[in-house]
């Protein structure tokens, strides 16, 4: 490992320990969203299932269920909201995969590649209201409240990264303030409605949403840093799609401040204008890595794990809050 | 006007008397709209404006009102929630042109030819969001039950539509089924919340949902009327536009029976295949004339107008029944 990209160890964390804790529960959640996505219209249920088996780790609803259990929740409140979590998420992504005409989603075809656009923004839609429906059978107007503010605040930051994209002037503060939108608002906001759910005191509501906040920031920095490569530089199965959209993300951005005039020609074709040929990410990966733009990526990322874990120290120490802890560490860990 | 297209006369009704009544209540939802589909991100106003600006009658957040009003209510309750009914209509709008691919929306060129596919969806989300943070200021679970539900169902209606698009078999039946998720839901939806937020009683509350989902109804088939010219066979600006999508409306669902295997190769290529020629318009336009598929539709229209005046049978007469009454005919009148 390059001495720029790693200046010092940071702690190694794992998703397991909170997979294992709250397998009880996203097992009920899992109930409530395959019920949930089922419609007569049978092209609904077959395009979501496409997407909801391909699985991922489920960190959003995995939130809100630690997050209400964190607070000291026992009762079964927070699986719905959490179902209806998944679904806002899998909406977007429905609809993300649209408008960046990405080919892969979770390691498989994208559904708009297999059902076309069309139905895809569609079913997007209907899990976006199905949601909400789940959400009134949770009786919180506030949990609601926090997810319908979610929503709206993730389309604004889809938007302004729209109208940013292969801009080269971009900055980390305009960066920053569109990864808040559109990953870290969604993190917080299912944190957030656990804890609400749960009936938890408002500082330890405050708290758990800051925690989600902060570990949505950490999770899409070190996302933007895998795009290409992370520091192992062991690529991924979807590293360089950033760059090949041409999209502007942190380690992109600090490369192009850092290398000035001598490679503007070469960002203003292969960003700016997306022209790419055989090597441009291989050289954009060496420009990213050589002026530290990755390792200064990772830093800021492990800068909001410790904030994120920070946010957990009101609570009594325990196994959710080790688990979480342990999630903080591993959004930064699995690109190290 | 030919006697197979009108054989009876039908009520002149009128959409002036709702809107001069509407008018004060109007103006605040114009000013909750205006105000809440403002956003830091630029592009989102701009877009939003383009379509809101465009106008059109209202009809939905004017059901919602009106249905506040007639139930006796003289509070503000129900302008919050009208603003939200017009902004899941826009959002909705929004989706269905990039998935039809429509050129014109309200006589203005279609937003996603100005801004994009990416951005009429985005913006759509924003808006759709958006009608839920309002509706969680109505403080009315019930409504926004009512509304997250109508918003699924018009989802489902357009999936069904969309794989039902160049379907010659599509029966009455399933089109009835189509139309009634994909419009008459928003409209019983937008009179049922109003009636809801008013605190009517329940029998005065399944009155004017079942008003609303008739008028949605006989709407619906008018405007299907008027793209082949209505009764009057004037055509208006977007006349021809569901025949040139290739979509089976029930006009020319009832041409397609009525003309059976005799006009079947014309069929296969117009809508089916959707290879279309000078002159084709024309031709299907005589046929759904001819064989009394377009006074079909109205009758069945007209049919639905007078469900939905039955339905205000039990409020006192007045102005606003009266009102609604005249939108009833006005829905049908128009194409006629």
């Amino acid at each position: 490992m390059d001495a720029l990209v790693a200046p010092k160890p940071r702690p190694r964390g794992s998703v397991d320990a909170l997979i294992a804790l709250a397998e009880a529960d996203m097992a009920q959640v899992d109930v409530v969203v395959r019920a949930r996505m089922q419609s007569p219209v049978a092209l609904i249920p077959e395009l979501a299932e496409h997407l909801i088996a391909a699985g991922g780790k489920r960190l959003r609803p995995l939130l809100t269920v630690a997050a209400a259990r964190l607070a000291g929740d026992r009762s079964e409140h927070c699986i719905r909201l959490a179902a209806a979590v998944e679904f806002i998420h899998t909406a977007t992504l429905l609809h993300d995969d649209v408008v960046d005409g990405s080919q892969l989603r979770r390691g498989k075809v994208a559904a708009h590649l297999i059902w076309g656009g069309a139905s895809s923004v569609l079913v997007g839609d209907f899990l976006f209201a199905r949601a909400f429906e789940l959400m009134v059978e949770t009786n919180s107007l506030r949990a609601l409240e926090i997810l319908a503010r979610a929503s709206r605040v993730i389309a604004e930051g889809e938007v302004l990264q729209l109208t940013r994209a292969h801009d080269l002037r971009l900055t980390q503060d305009i960066y920053l303030e569109i990864i808040k939108a559109k990953t870290a608002e969604l993190f917080a906001a299912a944190a957030h409605g656990g804890a609400v759910v749960s009936g938890a005191p408002e500082p330890d509501i405050a708290a758990l949403r800051t925690y989600g906040e902060k570990l949505g920031f950490a999770f899409q920095l070190a996302d933007d840093a895998l795009d290409y490569g992370g520091a192992s530089e062991v690529l991924g199965k979807n590293a360089g799609d950033d760059f090949r959209e041409g999209k502007a993300t942190l380690p992109l951005i600090l490369a192009i401040q850092r290398t000035g005039a001598k490679e503007r020609a070469f960002w203003e074709r292969t960003i700016a204008r997306v022209e790419q040929k055989e090597g441009d990410f291989r050289r954009a990966r060496e420009l990213i890595v050589g002026t530290g733009a990755l390792a200064a990526t990772l830093t800021l990322a492990q800068t909001y794990a410790e904030e994120a874990k920070g946010a957990l120290a009101r609570f009594a120490p325990g196994p959710w809050r080790a688990a979480l802890e342990d999630l903080a560490d591993f959004a930064v860990s699995r690109a190290a």
